[in-house]
């Protein structure tokens, strides 16, 4: 297994995306590239423990992610 | 779909681009490029929620960019 | 031996892994590829002696990562 | 159209470059690379609302760009 | 005589590793590569004068290393 | 006209070399290479007003320079 | 004259590298690569007008590097 077959494993499932300078977001995974790219559906954002709903699809940089998780 | 599909499909469309150091544009996307350069139009830039208009066409480039979302 | 040569044999192996910004993980090494991406399972993170569980495979990206150990 | 193809129709007017750190500068675009180095003339550098003349040709290297608008 | 011809020469001996952040390692060069990740055992983290010990064979990353030095 | 193409035209002159981390040099432009690598000489670096002479070739590195002017 | 033309002219006498975070060094330089990594003998660091001597070989990572100076 290489990493992003995990990335594979968790399209259309809701993952929390750690992101550089206190940000994360939750969201369903709706695509991935090899730069890790991400792309979310119905996703939150989370600053500081403040909730914003980021409705749409919504394309996050690979290189501000720190780690994904289920 | 690949994440910049999705850039693809908000051609022309108005989207929100946060930026890394608490900078964000709202504006018409106008292009972009495999490097997550964009260009908007009728763009709003702004940061620390004071707001400034940049008419015209702005060339953002992509490696201070957070996310995109519509 | 190259240093990827150390992954390989630390497979399903409890690791640790320094982070930068002060964050750290422990967790089983279950894939890993040449940027140091990583997927750990059954893995903690600390953050400022906070420890919280992250069920499920985590994908821990390379480019944050200060250290990998036993 | 493709984002450099924006930098092409600048070129010969006058530009607004805001740099990271807080830096921008206002030229004519003289000419610029795909990394996004930009040749300004009759440049003024902008920091903390001080305005500096840059007579003759300036090389701003493109890495520390966020963004170049009309 | 290339720089990574020194590392050769410390392969198996105590080496010092310093580290962007303020942290080093002290211990024994086991492997290298060309992006200067390295593989340490014996290996002691010094960290604001706080030393601790890190058993087994540790892979520190390449790009948050100032120097090595005997 | 590329952007190179001006260090061309500035080589055996005096530029003013602008750093990341409030760092300049004034010196005699007498080489360069496309990293924006530099090399000055009869150099002065001005540091928070203080001024140090460098005698002698100085190769400065391209990754920290913000701008090159006359 | 290409810029790593002035290392090669340095080698075997005395440099000053200034690093990136207030850290410099001066010492004999050894050895150095294209990407500027470079190895120097009879070292000395300084941080803070802190002097600690570095014997043997010290290995200095090219991308903390700044300047090169005689």
């Amino acid at each position: 297994m290489r990493p992003l077959d995990v990335l594979q494993q968790s399209l259309h499932k809701r993952v929390l995306v750690e992101m550089k300078g206190g940000r994360s977001y939750r969201g369903v995974l709706d695509a991935f590239d090899q730069h890790l790219n991400l792309v979310l559906s119905s996703a939150e954002e989370v600053v500081k423990e403040v909730v914003t709903a980021r409705p749409g699809l919504t394309l996050v940089r690979g290189d501000s992610i720190i780690y994904i998780s289920p």
